[in-house]
């Protein structure tokens, strides 16, 4: 038996118009993404979590993977009504890595051409801050 | 005595071209930018991190600023040769937060403008992932 890996999460901008000027009592694009992602069943290992804007306002629906010792990737220019299972492969997929790299091949278009910017894992410090 | 606020990272990415053509041999803008904020004093508490593409390529050069408990943010458009002091003032506010979040008043302009993303801190689980 090998350990499983350690849990991934799939965060969803809540927050995002998506730059539209979404009534206040209107559902906005960054929530219908959110349920219709938690719509469908989440892929082994995977947590969606809701996050109150992730300040890619200019390149929404806004999402983000984590989890481990995996890089953590921001993923912008998401559409709301046709993306959540292509996210929700997508986090399987990156589930399955141990850095968060999904082999090139295997990864998903969108996710090729719409990384906003990624930051790496937490890795032994080597160096003492400055006192 | 309060226990000393967990240390931040300032993580600079070296590898960015800031969209030109650099020479295979040349210094590129990342790499000059790290070079110059390592060439000052990093304020208490702040470690500076060399980090091999943050994946801002398009809006580089490109840092963040991470630790403890707060917000993680990514910032582009830096300037590698007039943005370090304004870099670790800023990494100095940000450590002196709990969560990250840099009084409005007190946050340097270009981070006000120049905000890629932002990651929520890892809190405690209240939700189980799928099996």
């Amino acid at each position: 038996m090998t350990a499983p890996a350690p849990p991934t999460e799939l965060l969803v901008c809540v927050k995002c118009r998506k730059g539209m000027d979404v009534p206040a009592d209107d559902r906005r694009p960054g929530q219908r993404l959110y349920d219709e992602i938690t719509a469908r069943d989440a892929p082994e290992g995977v947590r969606v979590t809701a996050v109150e804007c992730l300040q890619n306002c200019d390149y929404g629906c806004t999402v983000a993977l984590r989890g481990g010792d995996r890089w953590t990737y921001v993923f912008g220019n998401v559409d709301e009504a046709s993306h959540s299972d292509m996210l929700l492969e997508g986090a399987s997929l990156y589930h399955q890595t141990a850095d968060g790299l999904i082999p090139w091949r295997q990864r998903p278009e969108h996710f090729k051409r719409n990384c906003i910017a990624r930051i790496p894992p937490l890795t032994p410090q080597t160096q003492e801050p400055a006192e």
